[in-house]
């Protein structure tokens, strides 16, 4: 949890090759290859829910294969690192561009966990379209979920908004209900760590909650991501693994112990918002919309074919 | 917050009117009763969401005026505090009578908040349930949210659990939707601070996630209050005032900051859950079902008779 944020997973994931590279003695392709296939495997297994690590894993592999000196590979990696990294930053800043309308002025938005510069190369997702907004000139009210158990909402989030001149206002994850049946909340947007095929979401714990809340009170609930983060291979949600985390993230809180001793704790980093839920997908591309086994595929494939 | 649970928060309103009249030095029962009266309103004002705290001032005022000798009415106001704290705790063990087959054998409950003898005179409400359920012989899983801002979850209900033997699970707030869609909850069963004529509930802030996301995944969402909790002068859940608290029970945590300075906090204590998600109200004369505009005028109608 040193780096969090699937696009920022995705960017370090990249420099970690790097690192390997440089710290292995092999002078022959193929057992450097050899080598990298197997710290790639380590490196992919630390978090298994965000899709971007694999995907920016491969790519570095994929760039190592193509370079035919192996003096020249370690200096390749590097700019192939740098080019996620600067990629990714470029994506965030056209899916704000794409979502810029998404919050009407006078109105309101909820968000949840962090999704700003502080989880990706700079700008954000989720938190970049709230900002793209903001800077179209239009007034609205930012509410953030605080993100239990380890507050990135209200670490990391509140910090941002601060940071960016946006008023904010912070609340616990259970008042989010309230907040949204008082009609106050124009649109629910989120990021995500891994989209299935189908568009069935996994991010933060409580996401599903929120794309519950929002239907059933007839508010939008939009998801931003880059098409880094779509898995094709995976069909549908069922199949997106989750991460559980210690459980005294849950009984303890920095050192301080929130529950009587051996209480056990159900401590899931992630859960899935199944498509029905979700009113767009805002991608690098385009904003995608149901059915997503369609539009997703179709951005997926647009950005493959690019590259 | 020194005494929490509405109906610990009624019956320590009773001893607060007992405590009242011995400090007080009027002789005539006119003057005592106009001091009583102003003490009372005071007290009323303490919490506005719980019904329970208005409802044992006035039995404790009226107690008062039937007793012609004001200088009975101290040991009459002693004596009807403690039957109505003896009452409370007769009451809640028969709501738990009533209840005790809503669990079903190798089930699970979720439950919110604390409800058990620690909010109440002893036994609990929706805690009272679930120790029914086990002490049945049936059993299941018990999983109860840690209860954000005040932790009353992770504090108090893990530690009754843990003293009646009953092993539980604890869970952020946030985690309850993914708990609830993996299908492995059989029902939810919480607490009220005032139930509206019609069956809207206030309860602790994130009842209404539950009864929202219980109803999305077909599982039956239980209220359990005694009928004291019941406020017939409250056509619905809209007219029911609810308290909103410090900002700084959210942006802090037992002194520690958990977020950056000078930001602002929502932090309303309770939800209103309406009565279209609460498939029954367990009071101590009968499991009353919708429509409730009629079954609970029946329950508190009869309550008052007895009285």
């Amino acid at each position: 949890m040193q780096v969090r944020g699937a696009p920022a997973i995705g960017v370090t994931a990249g420099y970690a090759v790097v690192l390997a590279a440089l710290e292995s003695n092999f002078t022959d392709k193929p057992s450097l290859m050899n080598y990298l296939n197997q710290v790639s495997a380590e490196i992919k297994s630390a978090r298994p829910t965000a899709v971007n690590l694999g995907w920016a894993v491969d790519r570095m592999l994929r760039a190592a294969e193509l370079i035919e000196d192996p003096g020249d590979i370690e200096s390749g990696l590097l700019s192939e690192a740098m080019r996620i990294q600067e990629e990714d930053e470029a994506i965030n800043r056209r899916m704000g561009f794409l979502g810029k309308d998404l919050i009407p002025e006078g109105g309101a938005v909820l968000t949840h966990c962090n999704t700003g510069a502080l989880a990706t190369s700079g700008f954000g997702t989720a938190l970049g379209v709230i900002r793209s907004n903001w800077e179209s000139g239009r007034r609205f009210k930012v509410f953030n979920t605080e993100t239990r158990p380890f507050l990135q909402g209200a670490r990391l989030t509140s910090w941002e908004f601060q940071q960016l001149g946006i008023p904010s206002t912070l609340l616990v994850d259970s008042a989010a209900g309230m907040l949204i049946r008082s009609g106050e909340i124009s649109c629910v947007i989120t990021g995500a760590d891994r989209i299935a095929a189908n568009g069935d979401t996994a991010n933060k714990i409580g996401t599903y909650s929120l794309g519950v809340l929002a239907k059933e009170n007839d508010i939008p609930f939009y998801v931003v991501a880059p098409t880094s983060t779509v898995d094709l291979k995976v069909a549908n949600g069922d199949q997106i693994e989750i991460e559980y985390r210690p459980e005294d993230e849950v009984t303890h809180f920095q050192g301080l112990s929130t529950a009587p001793d051996n209480i056990p704790a159900f401590n899931p980093s992630f859960d899935v918002t199944p498509n029905h839920y979700i009113n767009a997908i805002v991608t690098e591309i385009s904003v995608c919309n149901a059915p997503y086994t369609e539009s997703l595929k179709q951005v997926v494939e647009l950005v493959a074919d690019r590259s």
